[in-house]
């Protein structure tokens, strides 16, 4: 089974990159709203009904303020999307995933990990893009929101491992989408990502 | 002009990269090795005859230690590369070159930058496989000398940009090369190389 787990900075372009890789190599695709979709859904109740607490990963229960925060219901968000992460990998079939601190979460099924990365400068101007036209947001809006995503991006990831998030030494491969087109830079991914899965004998 | 640099830990394979991604592209190919045998040389005999000190990169300076330092004949032999890495960007050929904080020093000329990385097991045994039949240095042996050189080149960095040596941020692609087998990742390199080029119009 091939997995490719795709983590990135808010505004660079990751989702992009996941969603076409997904595409040129015949892969499903997941990412947040899929995974929340099918958590909202309870469409894996067998695999929900089991008590949370079994399955709480080593990181959690380290210090008290994480033992304190896990009783509220972000964390059983987290401990179901986990569930959800890890029936998908039983199913055996080829996928990427993004986002989920799945790189973390899937480590047993040696996923190939891509992180994707830019400037600030870079990632508010395709924010800019994607804005719907009654939003109007200032760039310092918009940078603040960014740095506001990935602080969640790195605390959520604190609370399922020790790896730190956007460390390299967790990827694969690190991409920077800086003043780069997304759709140019997924062959060479795909490449990347054949090789690993052909030498990791995947 | 293109120009890829390869920045890279001691024993992850990156000379390798360098050297096939040259021959992959047709690009010269310059080393730590190739570039102090110019110095030596002196076969740049117009360019280093300038006065030393009209060169000094900005960071020199800024403290009393590397006021000190820069005093000492490591920091001439670093400012003569400077001026040989320069004067072959003058040429105006396409090229690799690795090592050397060469990102840093040819960044005017935008060239693709490559890190490459990898665990430390997987380090200390490709710099098993290169030692000489009369040479015995023990697992602990290999990796105090990779530390020894890594801190080496983040030092040679830090004089040359504030830029940190290894610090993603800083380059457009980093790869992990751990347990891969070199050849076969280079395919993916040179392809996002092209593209890079290509997209910023090089």
């Amino acid at each position: 089974m091939k997995i490719i787990t795709v983590s990135r900075e808010f505004g660079s372009g990751g989702r992009e990159i996941g969603k076409r890789l997904a595409d040129e190599l015949g892969f499903t695709y997941y990412d947040k709203e899929i995974i929340s979709k099918i958590v909202k859904e309870n469409r894996f109740d067998d695999i929900l009904d089991k008590d949370v607490e079994n399955d709480i990963p080593l990181s959690f229960g380290r210090t008290f303020a994480t033992l304190s925060f896990f009783r509220n219901s972000a964390v059983n968000m987290i401990v179901s999307e986990q569930k959800i992460i890890r029936a998908i990998a039983k199913r055996g079939e080829n996928f990427v995933i993004v986002g989920r601190s799945a790189d973390a979460i899937l480590k047993r099924y040696k996923p190939c990990n891509i992180f994707v990365y830019a400037d600030m400068q870079s990632k508010i101007k395709r924010c800019k893009k994607r804005l719907e036209k009654h939003e109007t947001l200032t760039e310092r809006d918009i940078e603040r929101k960014i740095k506001q995503v990935d602080s969640a991006r790195r605390k959520h990831r604190d609370l399922i491992s020790t790896d730190k998030w956007g460390d390299r030494k967790n990827y694969h491969l690190c991409i920077n989408t800086t003043g780069l087109d997304i759709k140019g830079v997924v062959p060479s991914v795909a490449e990347y990502a054949k090789n690993y899965f052909q030498q990791k004998k995947l």
